[in-house]
């Protein structure tokens, strides 16, 4: 792995001199041609050991580039902010759009490889290789994505980095790089290193590469990374669009038995007498209302997510939890069609910067579960795209959930002939006419499409820890019931944990 | 996951004889299209409960089958010729080939499956999601290879499963069916449903689907399984043939310092003396020869690689291993262009059926590395597959040494001008002309591209448990013992642990 990276690599300053300043203007130009066309985000990965010169490099190379379209992310601790989030938040929030170039001076990598270093024992590996899984979808998806990934490793040999921090505690000028690095830290060196070796090699994928560079000579290391960033950047520019593949089955379901699905055998007869209602309305209410002032609840978050039908009563649900809920600490997100921010990020961007911190609830109205059925039925993603979503909206919520968020996903069923009954009142009473669209329409001659993808959607993201609950909702006082009481449920086995 | 499976699903006896001709000679059209075209292989897993109707209905899909071109595998309990393999090789040798449809009843699923069920508590998991990770990569290569993968469980609940098994023990042509399926049985159920749901929900992907059938009805899981074979089959006879997409970064390494490498960094002046060659080689083929007695080699085998420069003495170094091992352990591959049988099959099949049974000693002559070095540098295939090889063959070797066998990987490095030196003196010594082709001069005007290829052969693929050794072949001498020697001190290793 590190081979390479030990020779001993320099350039002379004449190379050097000779080859900066084409250099600079071929990265500005392509850095342009990036901007201009909005292609695709890059992110590149700054990791490596204590002396290799990274912090150095990436400040050359911000230099070199304009500075208005990269974004250098220095990782350093978490703030506050963003231990309340899951892991991965903070990366998230910090991912560059279509057209810029994003600098990670420390990444996802950081932690995992640190924490597998300090433990000893054939033990440590599980660990590490469980994140390096993670870590692989991750960056898988972003590559499916769109993004452009690139990961330079800065490595300098056991001897190579003991004269490296030795020169630098002697120059008063960068003494305070290398505070707290002693002997103690060259014992931990060979652990550190088999720890990265393995790690790259697992995390080193033809979408996603670690480039390793040696970072004993500042004029190579600055070469080799300018050279990489621009040849990749330039390939890619250049590359035609390649075509999804092809799942390995149809998207539709075979018709066997006529079409016995989930949602056909729902009993959506089910309905609560108004007075029972309102008694069972104020009980959960009341509920819910003192869960959500439960001292350990701010150790926790809340995360809902209403999909349904058109007019299964989504806001009405909705406002039934609000109500119950300190203003304060719960939040609604109406999902629509993404912004252009949003559009020139991974489709779960929008989503992630959405969740809550600790002791509060986001409620989304419509949600991530939007790109395996609407974007599913109406064609807007490739069956490879909305297939391979399913698997990452599990690692999406798995994450939450290690997080000690509660994901309660509700999906509200009416009938066919509800739906039309809603939609004719809609049309019909002044004040609910802003509810009804042509789009309404048009999506109702699309419902056996539309059931098809909810119920492979239920079948391949209901988890233990993340389940759907399936909601009768022809009678709206049964439906608000459930979702309710079930919310209630959810969040007490939480709490009593 | 189970929910729809669950509904009671069955066909009645009108539908299903109006439905059966037809889809019967479509079945046979597809089939033979398939054979015709030998467009691809595919491969049919069968999983599930006990009594979920598995073995019938793969009797009835091969009934409806052209039989010939169908292969049906009971993977029941490994014999012993496959114990003394890999895992994973009995699943290797029953690949189908290209234009085949091979059915496994059993598969990599099953072991996994069963032994997370037979344990209790938290630790089950970490087990079961690393084997998971595996099957999911080793999935992934088979339909990156061009393999239809589709994966069918069998699945009843535990109510339907008891009444099932109650029918089956009454009738005497069936009691032998379920014989060991008893009341403690069913109280593993929960946890065999918990652990097969997590497996299915992590191994469905595009590309390999997992279908949950309900097994309840014999006419509807007929129908489901054969309507989604025939669909699935179909849909990829007539799909596009997709671009691979583009790797990251391009394939040729940069011009920073003038192409200093792990290669031109050999010292290729060592050599060794005539006298003091013949004594180390007796020496350590000696060594060699009392290792292979030992006692506890017999639990262990050798995979010995040899790759190299045109003309670096491959041969000459294995015939000095080969003559110090009994003939009878020993067994010598030469690689050269692929069978039609092995293009037939993923690139790594033909190497996993040479794997050695223990106390032996297999040694390659060229092997897998090819995809990375000739193929990569010669177009025969895309660089995403070539780059996807590193990943792939660092879980073959890795599942070698979990086995238990010494992986030793050997580069002989000469120098451009030693070569020619050899290749004249090839052309002239009449004995030895025979050796040397004009594909040996087109290969050697391509130097620099398979440096490039080498060195991230070494990079990539040089690991702590199956490293390279590089090996100064100039001198034949010295290359010859330090191969024995190597060698020698790889196995003593493992046979002093």
């Amino acid at each position: 792995m590190f081979e390479d990276a030990e020779l001993g690599h320099s350039v002379d300053k004449d190379t050097y001199e000779a080859r900066v300043p084409a250099l600079r203007s071929e990265l500005l130009n392509v850095q342009f041609t990036l901007k201009d066309t909005r292609a695709f985000p890059v992110v590149l990965l700054v990791g490596g050991v204590e002396g290799g010169g990274r912090g150095e490099t990436v400040n050359t190379l911000t230099s070199w580039l304009d500075p208005r379209h990269v974004e250098v992310n220095g990782m350093g601790d978490p703030s506050d902010e963003e231990l309340e989030r899951p892991r991965m938040w903070r990366f998230w929030r910090a991912l560059p759009p279509k057209g810029k170039i994003g600098i990670f001076f420390g990444s996802w990598y950081t932690l995992p490889i640190l924490q597998a270093s300090l433990v000893k024992g054939a033990g440590r590996w599980d660990k590490l290789d469980r994140r390096i899984e993670e870590i692989v979808r991750f960056e898988r998806m972003l590559a499916e994505e769109g993004a452009l990934v690139l990961k330079f490793w800065f490595h300098l040999s056991k001897n190579a980095q003991r004269k490296r921090i030795k020169e630098l505690k002697k120059d008063p000028h960068t003494r305070w790089r290398v505070s707290g690095v002693d002997e103690d830290y060259f014992k931990k060196y060979d652990r550190f290193r088999e720890v990265s070796a393995r790690t790259i090699r697992h995390t080193s994928t033809a979408l996603a590469p670690w480039l390793v560079v040696e970072g004993v000579d500042r004029r190579y290391r600055e070469l080799f990374v300018a050279e990489e960033l621009l040849r990749a950047v330039k390939t890619r520019l250049e590359s035609p669009k390649v075509a999804r593949p092809t799942p390995a089955r149809p998207s539709d379901a075979p018709e066997v038995d006529g079409r016995r699905t989930l949602l056909t055998e729902l009993d959506l007869t089910k309905k609560l007498a108004k007075p029972k209602y309102e008694k069972d309305l104020e009980k959960w209410q009341g509920h819910l209302a003192l869960l959500t002032r439960h001292k350990r609840f701010r150790e926790h978050s809340v995360v809902c997510v209403f999909e349904g039908n058109d007019a299964a009563g989504k806001g009405g649900n909705i406002r039934r939890v609000t109500g119950a809920v300190d203003a304060r600490v719960v939040r609604v997100v109406p999902i629509a069609a993404p912004t252009d921010e949003e559009k020139a990020h991974p489709y779960l961007w929008r989503f992630w910067r959405q969740l809550p911190r600790r002791g509060n609830i986001t409620i989304f109205d419509r949600s991530w579960y939007g790109r395996v059925l609407v974007e599913r039925v109406e064609g807007f993603c490739s069956p490879y795209d909305w297939e391979r979503a399913y698997g990452e909206i599990n690692d999406f919520e798995e994450e939450m959930v290690n997080h000690g968020i509660v994901v309660a996903k509700f999906w509200l069923a009416i009938s066919k002939a509800e739906q039309l009954r809603r939609f004719k009142e809609r049309e019909q009473v002044s004040f609910k006419t802003f509810k009804i669209t042509e789009e309404d329409w048009r999506n109702r001659k699309k419902w056996d499409a539309y059931s098809d993808a909810v119920c492979d959607m239920v079948a391949r993201t209901s988890t233990t820890k993340a389940p759907w609950t399936m909601v009768e909702a022809n009678d709206k006082y049964y439906a608000r019931v459930k979702v309710l009481k079930t919310l209630c449920e959810r969040l007490e086995k939480v709490l009593d944990d």
